[in-house]
């Protein structure tokens, strides 16, 4: 299989509207397995024509003891490849003590506005990052245990934007396999061994478990059960954006919908539309399945009134108002 | 919480709609304790007057050592709450070699073909059987894992026709701590330490690795992703129901589908069109994704022609036709 391996991302690519010969590719490159196969995979396709690689970009995140070791890597592999590289340092520490965020967050953050802001500069439309299918199963593991419900079992999206994933239908194994084929070496983050981690746990004790539990691999069918997710879930969104267009007004306390008309809807679009509307009255909040269902309940009667981020809900004049809040008071 | 648990039960019986004031309901007992617990928690409800509780029914099915033990416990048990019980002793080895089954799926049709029968017997309108949410989760975590898909993440459903299973939302220890409270025992079914048995390993490996990963037990959540995925199932699969009746046609060679206006449907309506198709066609059979792959090869003009099975997809003059095939063939 790993033969065919620059051939499967090629079809990928086409199948998921990656890419097109016109497109400017940039590279997260982290160093790690994934994002150097992603580098030499991609670099072959632009050789047969598939797409343009414009540049690599490496942020430092200045966390590990190793960080300077991978930057250097990044930077003679560039170099080896042929392809200019951007290198950029982060306080992500610094980050995440100001804005309360876990350093993973924090992390994420900071790489993705890099990504973007180099993308700008070197004149790319499209950003690869490395995510493979072990990645996706990880995540759909993860949101399931931790009921984020509507959205969760979608788990990591093949395009976002101006971010594509090429290697998200491609198991871990499959890309050290090539690498090794091609004698290509990577750097190994040892963070990844951190069971403190749940993701780390995730990834080196529950799927080998569910994989002796199968008597084979899990990894793939968790990222096809996430794509059929994906593929319902957006349907189902797109319905529920056109109804809350068409339910929603904004009163004199906030956003108001006309409860008979919710209730009429069928219960997922009814979820959906609630979803929307205390995302809406809560830009940039985290929202969860808890305040939908607290919502539902106010909106069936059954609760009187109820506090979400950024609003309270209550039902006024046949009217669910997302009564926006003083800031204090959030 | 256990003290509120009779509460629990019946707050989870009016929500799902599983048994009125009025409705005969017979026990599905094996002398666990998810089974035990069902049968004192449903006579304390029916003491109240929230349903009535008109039988037991214990199927022997003389697979382990501690079958006899197992039905004289569920003897003595009905004797003691004074409730009458069926016992039968069934052939499951014998059903399993007939059929080419696994014991596991042998015994669960003997013992719902059993329940059936009593309950008509002894004029039970509601079969309650005893799953709890963890059983929920372990059937969700290993259909993902199997990539079962389209419906395999709704899980257990809490009513399918006559049966009920008032316990899928109580986590399997508050069963016990309310059992232990009432000072009341249950037997201990070996065969489920069994770690070569998938669900065993799920039960006791995947599900515990999951809960350190996370800091807390990963089954409430997995239930509650089930939970959603059954509601947006179900409406989807009412949807495409309704599309099926309109767009099927029983042609001379088998059933017939339009098929630019089975690609006209978004792509969740139109993979469970053509799952519906495919099961009209092999009732009975067992259709998985692939088979929906297939099919929507076909259609979309990929692939000239699938075996699936009961028939032959083709596309001919326009329609994609399930040509049924001499049983000798599939």
């Amino acid at each position: 299989m790993t033969s065919s391996l620059p051939w499967r991302v090629h079809h990928a690519i086409r199948q998921h509207e990656l890419c097109t010969p016109e497109s400017r590719v940039l590279v997260g490159l982290s160093g790690g397995a994934d994002s150097v196969a992603l580098t030499f995979l991609l670099r072959e396709l632009a050789g047969r024509g598939a797409l343009a690689l414009v540049g690599l970009a490496h942020l430092n995140h200045d966390l590990r003891q190793t960080a300077a070791r991978d930057e250097e890597f990044c930077r003679a592999l560039a170099d080896r490849v042929g392809v200019p590289i951007t290198v950029e340092r982060a306080d992500v520490r610094g980050l995440a003590a100001r804005e309360s965020l876990s350093l993973e967050d924090a992390a994420r953050r900071l790489r993705y506005g890099f990504l973007a802001r180099v993308s700008d500069t070197v004149g790319a439309d499209r950003i690869a990052v490395g995510h493979t299918e072990d990645d996706q199963a990880e995540t759909v593991l993860l949101r399931l245990s931790r009921g984020a419900g509507l959205t969760g079992l979608a788990g990591i999206h093949p395009r976002r934007d101006r971010v594509v994933r090429p290697l998200i239908g491609v198991p871990r194994a499959d890309l050290r396999k090539y690498l090794a084929d091609l004698d290509e070496a990577w750097v190994e983050d040892e963070t990844n061994l951190d069971l403190d981690n749940p993701r780390n746990r995730i990834r080196h004790r529950v799927l080998p478990e569910l994989g002796q539990a199968l008597g084979g691999a899990a990894g793939p069918a968790i990222a096809r059960a996430a794509r059929l997710a994906r593929e319902d879930g957006s349907w189902l969104d797109a319905i529920a954006g056109d109804r809350f267009m068409a339910i929603a007004r904004t009163g004199p306390d906030g956003l108001e919908l006309a409860s008979q008309e919710v209730m009429a809807e069928p219960l997922p679009i009814r979820r959906r539309i609630l979803l929307q509307a205390l995302r809406m009255a809560a830009p940039g909040r985290e929202i969860g399945l808890d305040h939908v269902d607290s919502a539902l309940a106010v909106l069936e009667g059954t609760a009187r009134a109820a506090d979400v981020p950024g609003s309270r809900l209550e039902l006024l004049a046949g009217k669910l108002v997302l009564l926006t809040k003083p800031p204090s008071a959030s």
